[in-house]
């Protein structure tokens, strides 16, 4: 069994943010010579997500004014986690809605995907380092 | 290690479904011979989920009408994504909650399943041919 | 490929519970002796959730509060699946928001974690035995 575990740093200029990761994964998967196997990208903070979905900017702005409804920022003392000092309960429940990982296919050797995924980091309390973890196992 | 990669293509007859695939994925891991692993089922389209859930009809019909409430379909104007000319913004909604993908667990060359646990295809934009990846590791 | 399977069994006094079992996890992985590889952890019950989160009081209820927003328990007529008999319908909507499973890396024979990464088993129909999956594999 091969392996290879790699991390990413991102560091948004806005509280929310979507970046496509695609190619970075693609890249940590060629090198890591695995011809068929998984790899494993998760957020490694829980305020922000790993997902795939459409790289379209129509719909990320939708996913932000949709999050923001399910989960408002404001009013912040309208959360027991607020209490503590923080101002990012929402973000903590927008992550959950946006999951904080997904598992891909390798198969022969490349990103076994649809036409349309890619893979985005969804960040919901931005404007400082994050880290992401990539890991990929196979043969 | 071992490792098997199938594709399920399925074209539902109405805008929404929910379709049982807990058989087609047994079959597969029998096949892959593998005796202790990993098997990752995900939609490989960006409006449609999979998930694991009850194989009840009710709990399906509150499935969608709690979509619909979370993420309406109309009107379709509400959603950026719908000025590109899609009508499915909703649909790429929808499959978040619900998730895209499923790992679950071969012990002794079976599914590790509890009682009532069935994976679901989750269609939000049918009516056309999509695919589902199925992919075994392990030994 | 080394592979190691284990079972939890978890009885919660409330009806709503989130109760942290990152250390029971790292346990495991420690007797797995795997030193590079992938650890599967879910729920084997169909009203519950794995989700790795805050170990935080104040957003535990924020998170109850917010899934009874978003999923109501009351009334329980408003669910078909309830039609059946049972109450918990809201219970299997709960559970699609916060997740079956998790997937996390074992890098160098530990949990590769973010800071304050912490794994929970999240019931919303309690106060009966269920159990946990916790599968290794890797090498």
């Amino acid at each position: 069994m091969k392996s290879k575990t790699e991390y990413l740093t991102i560091n948004t200029k806005t509280r929310y943010a979507f970046v496509n990761i695609t190619s970075q994964v693609r890249k940590i998967i060629k090198e890591s010579e695995v011809k068929e196997g998984l790899c494993l990208v998760n957020s490694m903070h829980i305020s922000s997500s790993v997902f795939i979905n459409d790289d379209e900017t129509g719909l990320h702005n939708d996913f932000e004014k949709w999050l923001d409804r399910l989960a408002p920022h404001d009013p912040i003392n309208q959360y027991r986690h607020n209490d503590t000092g923080e101002d990012n309960a929402d973000a903590h429940l927008k992550r959950q809605i946006m999951g904080r990982e997904v598992i891909v296919a390798i198969t022969d050797r490349e990103l076994d995907f649809g036409s349309w995924e890619q893979i985005f980091y969804g960040e919901f309390d931005g404007q400082r380092n994050k880290k992401i973890l990539i890991k990929v196992i196979g043969e």
